[in-house]
């Protein structure tokens, strides 16, 4: 960490600063300019407030060198990350799809869904049981009996199941989900994310809409300081200032944080596009570009969906889509699992 | 609701269609040129899930003519709302200033900083018990022993408080606080929204940093949806591409927000700003624009602040300030509170 | 174009308001609820001008349904235009590769990376003779020599050459450049674009860093209406509130502008990345999301490099990407130019 | 200027670095941790390239301590520059409005705009001659006749007049042109900027709809570099995710151009609103955070208006703002030009 100092500070000054922050157990390195003086701090930085600095007095600007996250951090951790459910892995040269319907709605829709998506090649089933919905007049989800039907299509083909949790109090109700979705409007409910860091279950935490990849990593460590190691990364399409499309696949954050972190990335196009036609050109885009999964809506019947229909591949298209992904993981070396 | 058809459609389907929508209850009128025909739906559409209507074959896209929101709406309810807490009334040609340190800290600070906002001309004292830090090593609040010392700073100086809430479980911690604060970063917490909405107690909403106004005004729609019609909405910068200042406060919402809505509006000119030098400026330009009122951080003793110290105004600064600020108050006409 | 009236407008008015669009030759659909009316109008609307209409007194909103731009438009024109320079054919199935230095510094260096470039499979050998630098302090190109030099580089080697132009009077100075770029800071510089509208050179167009898609298609809009129709489209980042990387590389631009436009896409992810170790996955990533080829800086040695030395690959590197790259055309099917 | 060496670099590295350092005249200070050295540079560090001291291999960042402009910045030019034109003074103290319509038309229009808003208290008349516009179907203008019309009505009405250059092929047309405007989009047309830094004509440059505000800075370096000091800055409203408005007037920017720069800010509410309910709540916000000025558009007939009619005030409406504007610049201590 960097302090630069104000101009012409007295001498005095500076020393007393130096020993507050060798009283802090820094090693401090000073390079006095004519003009500038500047305070190199070495120790352990994650823990310092950068805003309590910048309010000294002879205090010019701070800056980090090293990033604020540690347990998410390569630099700490240089393997990656290997996620596992049942015999399942995910990261490290591995290929995960995961795919289902926006929402649960019935028992045969899912009944349906997981069976076609199975045999299509998909290694996870998702559904949202509880859904966080921009109006207070859209379907919300059929909660607790979403879960139950979850469970009943998880038993009934093998899939382990994704669903998305929206409070700390839900957490009892999720005991028979295999991986636990966080999503992008909760990225920083940092209760959530605090239990979530008690728990021995896999988070799927996803990036929020504007939300930098410093922060996602930021809630990321929120999860992994409380215990949990068990964390997959998302990246779901950014909000930018372009009006054509819904949101911008931030194409750039796989190489980023592969590069930042050791943790798995997921990649979800049918969020960011919002539309069926741009999910086949995105996902072959984030599997060339290093992600090591996507997460894909797909119902049985788009026009009758609940919610996102939209966005949702209908049985077929799933099926075709997984075709050309098989051929693609192959040519890429990776493991579809 | 203007529902666009795709070109060359055949007559059947269109006709099929419109029956449809006619068995929902709405009046449909078809305008049909050489190459594309309009439906123009007339009902209650703020139900309508406009990403159903896009999964329809023949539709090429849909339009909304009205609002998704109806409560938050100035159309279904001409007259400015006025939220009241004791004897005062915030919105409708009155000016009020909540002030106080971001985090509570202690007895003496509570009790210092409330005995002297007050004397400076606050309305109302502010400071977080619970705190949403994006690090996890950061101070998280003084939690259950913070709402305590708010409490006790209340009783001593009568006057009446407002703090932040991160989660719909701690609402039985809040039965002394006047007015429930939602954070940035909650603002689509819609559990919590949904509880807040069967409380009995005003709600200071923020908006996301990057959320839309018409994000914000169905956040707000969730509250008054539940029954509580005491939303107060409050703006505080919002993430653009800038990088020399923290956030950039929208100006352009206090006019935005006084048409559509009838809701009081609240300007947060510390968190957007994130230093204290822009807080004067800002303040003046939010009270010209037509906020009804202001949100400033303020601490004895900014240098040793747990939280948010840079932008945290001083005793003698938050002073000058209310001295301004009186005098616009003046001239604008406004009432202070 | 939908035209939507303000609630309770007098029946005469609506009826003055439909003759007067009448007389402009669009046949007018009306479509009239218990409280809206809205007129939907057919004919060519690429000419109206959207915010005249916003100023009749009866008018609360506007929409276009097409769009507009015409020459630009797939509607218009189903087939995908290919660019051809010399044998060489961008566009429709081919995959274009161009490399050079950000700035021609030198005889020495032209000759060094042309005939490396060339040797590793670049089609194209570009090179910036003027620069258009942030900075009134930093190198602004050899300009007339640096042109010299690219021409040089293009004898000797044979490879056709790709330069920006910065006003329309440098046009005289371009006869021997093969493709003319304008960059992303001049894609709205309308003087240049009318000039280039009526030269016979193929036109590289950069999309601007905060510029929509609409926006950029507008623009090779001016220079197709010149008659000019030899218009490639170039993304190469986009601007937005992610602070950890130079640009975002805005891969949706690839299917978007496909749907939108018959134009060819190429993609620059050495300006998108800042760094050169995004390269090799932003390719990958554009060539799998359908892009018609890559614009690379390639530098003999990026250290003494006068300009956007951190971005540009060595030789080696270089070498190594189109080892990669020409594997993956093949496997798209795509024939390398 | 920090650089910050990557971990583990041998010692003879570093101390080959710092010597190529001093032989460009820099004071080096060295600052070495457990891992990480830090060199801090002393010296002119405005010319110094940083892409170029990325690519030395043993670097891993760069950070500026002090700013890239110079003759833009305060901290070289304590005192606010005054733009004189005729007897009027631009910033400083003082609040000037400009005013007219978005294009010129006729003379009558001139003629009736000029009188009107010199009568209600514009100090300048502004009109656009030449007309950047995305499409290439609407009006541009009526070139050198309208710059004509502008200078009639100069001469009739003694208003000195601002309008607006697209190329420096166009200077010698703005020989009666009082001040030159460059637009939002040409603010990084370079080639442009030399130009006009080497006339001797105040220039108000506009800031580009997603430009910094530092490259707004740099791009004044340009002017003033080339030995025009008589620059005036103009905030128009930037770029973001918000859909509802046309685009957020950065009010933060006037508090922040203030503190970096001595030059005069203008701002144009009309072009960030887009339409005319929020130009009054906008200009208020303006003058009370400081702005030395505002440009409005006015048109004595709107509807008729050939471009933005919509955001473009009646004379009515500008006569009723300017009254507003008078108290508040007397309220504030201005004195009106």
């Amino acid at each position: 960490m960097i302090v630069i100092l104000k101009n012409n500070v007295e001498q005095a000054q500076v020393q007393q600063l130096v020993k507050d922050f060798e009283a802090q157990n820094f090693a401090v390195h000073m390079s006095q300019g004519t003009n500038t003086t500047i305070l190199g701090l070495v120790g352990d930085t994650a823990h310092v407030d950068l805003e309590k600095l910048l309010t000294i007095d002879i205090v010019r600007d701070v800056r980090r060198i090293s990033e604020p996250y540690k347990a998410a951090s390569r630099s700490f951790h240089p393997q990656d990350t290997i996620v596992q459910v049942g015999g399942l892995r995910i990261g490290a040269g591995t290929f995960t799809v995961i795919a289902g319907p926006c929402s649960v709605e019935s028992k045969e829709q899912m009944e349906t869904v997981a069976a076609s998506v199975k045999a299509s090649g998909a290694a996870f089933l998702r559904g949202g049981a509880f859904k966080p919905r921009t109006s207070p007049y859209s379907f919300q989800g059929l909660e607790d009996e979403g879960i139950r039907l979850l469970t009943a299509a998880k038993k009934a083909t093998g899939l382990p199941i994704v669903t998305e949790i929206m409070s700390e109090t839900q957490l009892p109700e999720f005991e028979d989900v295999d991986i636990i979705q966080v999503g992008a409007r909760n990225m920083q409910n940092f209760r959530l994310l605090k239990e979530l860091g008690h728990c021995n279950k896999p988070i799927l935490l996803k990036r929020g809409l504007a939300n930098t990849i410093e922060e996602l990593l930021m809630s990321a460590e929120y999860i992994l300081a409380g215990g949990n190691e068990q964390v997959i990364l998302c990246e779901r399409g950014i909000r930018t200032f372009e009006t054509c499309i819904r949101n911008n696949l931030d194409i750039s954050a796989i190489p980023v944080l592969k590069r930042q972190s050791h943790l798995p990335i997921i990649i979800d196009p049918s969020h960011a596009a919002g539309n069926t036609w741009m999910i086949e050109p995105l996902s072959r885009a984030a599997l060339a570009a290093g992600a090591d999964g996507l997460m894909i809506e797909v119902h049985n019947n788009p026009k009758a969906a609940l919610c996102d229909g939209a966005q949702s591949l209908d049985l077929p298209q799933f099926e075709a889509l997984m075709q050309d992904i098989k051929k693609r993981a192959a040519f890429e070396g990776k493991e579809l699992q």
